[in-house]
């Protein structure tokens, strides 16, 4: 699979040593200032690529984005903030345009310094005229623990988006994502795209939970080139949606040790709030992810995630249905030979969980993944 | 060990047979109507012996309290009420009560009814004359897939306080507890026994968390017989204080598949609320909970459960210390060789996060346990 960047992009990615020998610095420029748009996590522990990329994104507008993973450089204190700095004023001389236009985001292990050295080389040596690399390496550059590149494309009219997004762990963002980075070569003002990204991100990055943990560095940022000029903004906040619903999915589906992709549905809710709220109970509970990841039809878990939303008083177990697939399994008591009929659907890679609160008409889906005890040796030794 | 009960209790355990031969009924009882008071799961799915227990208790007195253990009653609908009546109708019958003076808790897996050919077997022969058992056999009557049974005992003046709890899973109480059950000889007020003993849990059992999910069947307890005579009500609350602390500590470190309990002080907090859910956002963090198993001192992973409770803006990285036992790790750095002098103090069974926000004088501790592969492996196949 090949998937280029669209019009008016060029990509640079290589190693610079950050940790190994895997590419750890990635670079995404336009052919020169463009709109763009960012979301970022809202962690008080934010690093100093947020920090930086919050502050030059403000004016709706980027040239360039780096990104270098492996090291998350948070919780460095000022000298963290410099070393980001001195990245981003890097890249700009190497591509000669202001700092301001230059935006950063990493991720990687928190409290340890970038080994500015190797960085210093790294940018000494920026070619001038790079060879393009497609999405797929772009995605690759991006990536910590990740097993698996993700990217995906639609297209808007005669535009092109084309998405790339990294993140196994450390993954509830909220009003925020990981790293995902968004190109397209329609032409549109900033303040549009700044609009629908945020609409599409509420609706997808926003919905995907993995651990539970916000991550200090979320950041997700799209840049418009326009060279494949003007095109219906209704078309294209579609593309988009269908690029980030793609990458979220891929994101739930690398989940650290995870082997399903969990969506949880819930509708017939009071409003968004309450539905969202109670669909994240059900994807994030320790115990329904067990459940899942042993192919257990134990929907009394379920209904456990249900009512520890206790805030919701109008929630009661009168009017709620609870359905693993299209299976029906609450309040309509399930027997013996259904149950295992269950457990098969629960073998699958993709198990879909549907609740019914009967409290309204509103609904929402998230997205979330099993937890195995891969997940528990992954993280039990990630730094020494 | 034997721990006696109070004066002015009788005890009962024996099996009815729910689930295997392990014991399964438990009845606990004064000499008359006494003192009682309880506190119970917010649930929206909280099942019918939480229901029956709150309305039986309202009045602060009771004679009796029966606890099925292995099978939670819950999600059953009309006939897990009617069931839940049975059985403290057939215990008020042996005892010669009102039905409104037993209490009833009930702990095990969701949405199966409780065999009741066997309950009104068990019921119908319920001694006259039970031979009493002491504090441990009560204690493991109500165990459910906990590997010890957890007692604990103080003393007030004259009077006892002795206290059993079970629950190893689904446990973050959320203004209640699991089961609890407290006895003391003493002779209080109900008024004064309810209000000193919502002070307790509040500081003790509504701190503790192994997994974030709430049960639906939390319930805590308490009974004065008065048999002791009056004593000194701090004395009381104190010793009543000390057994919660203790049974705790012993629920945390008992949590399922784990191998440490995790105690998290936050200190310098602007108020309660930050203290307390700063500090649960830390023992919660499935990240912190797999970097504890694995003895990995990753103190970036606290830094971020700090923040993610996004919501308290006056929280800066700038004021806040953190400390693994009494070694300070940020924002002071620690060399390669004091890292792995901290490993080993991670691989003991104690592990203590101690946190100042530098936003006040407030202060909170809560407790919690490592996230094992053993804590997926008991939960990824428990129904089926």
């Amino acid at each position: 699979m090949t998937i280029s960047l669209p019009l008016g992009f060029h990509s640079h990615v290589t190693n610079i040593g950050i940790k190994d020998s895997s590419a750890d610095f990635t670079l995404v420029r336009a052919e020169g200032q463009c709109a763009a748009a960012g979301v970022f996590t809202q962690s008080r522990f934010a690093g100093p690529s947020v920090v930086v990329s919050r502050r030059h994104v403000a004016n709706l507008r980027a040239h360039a984005v780096v990104v270098i993973s492996k090291n998350a450089n948070v919780a460095n204190g000022s000298v963290g903030m410099d070393d980001a700095m001195e990245v981003v004023e890097g890249v700009a001389n190497a591509l000669g345009c202001a700092t301001e236009d230059v935006l950063i985001a990493s991720t990687g292990v928190i409290g340890r310094r970038y080994p500015m050295d190797r960085v210093r080389a790294g940018l000494m040596n920026l070619p001038n005229n790079p060879h393009d690399v497609d999405a797929l390496a772009v995605a690759r550059g991006i990536m910590t623990t990740d097993t698996v590149p993700k990217v995906a494309e639609a297209n808007a009219g005669s535009a092109r988006v084309v998405g790339v997004a990294k993140g196994v762990g450390m993954i509830e963002p909220n009003m925020a994502t990981l790293i995902t980075l968004m190109f397209t070569d329609a032409a549109v003002d900033g303040a549009d795209l700044d609009r629908m990204f945020r609409r599409v991100i509420d609706k997808t990055f926003n919905c995907v939970s993995i651990d539970t943990d916000t991550s200090t560095s979320d950041t997700a940022i799209v840049m418009a080139s326009g060279a494949a000029g003007p095109v219906d903004l209704e078309a294209l906040e579609s593309a988009m949606y269908e690029v980030a619903l793609s990458l979220t999915k891929q994101v739930a589906r690398d989940g650290e040790g995870a082997e399903k992709l969990i969506e949880v549905c819930v509708d017939q809710a009071r409003d968004e709030h309450q539905a969202k709220t109670i669909a994240k109970s059900i994807v994030n509970s320790p115990l329904v992810k067990t459940a899942i990841h042993g192919a257990d039809p134990n929907w009394g878990r379920v209904a456990m995630a249900i009512g520890k939303c206790h805030e919701f008083t109008d929630v009661s177990e009168d009017r709620v249905i609870i359905r693993f697939g299209t299976q029906e399994v609450f309040p309509t008591p399930l027997g013996d030979s259904d149950l295992r009929a269950l457990s098969d659907y629960m073998k699958g890679e993709d198990v879909r969980i549907h609740v019914s609160l009967g409290t309204g008409t509103t609904s929402a889906t998230v997205w979330g993944c099993d937890l195995s005890d891969g997940y528990v040796r992954i993280n039990a030794d990630y730094t020494t």
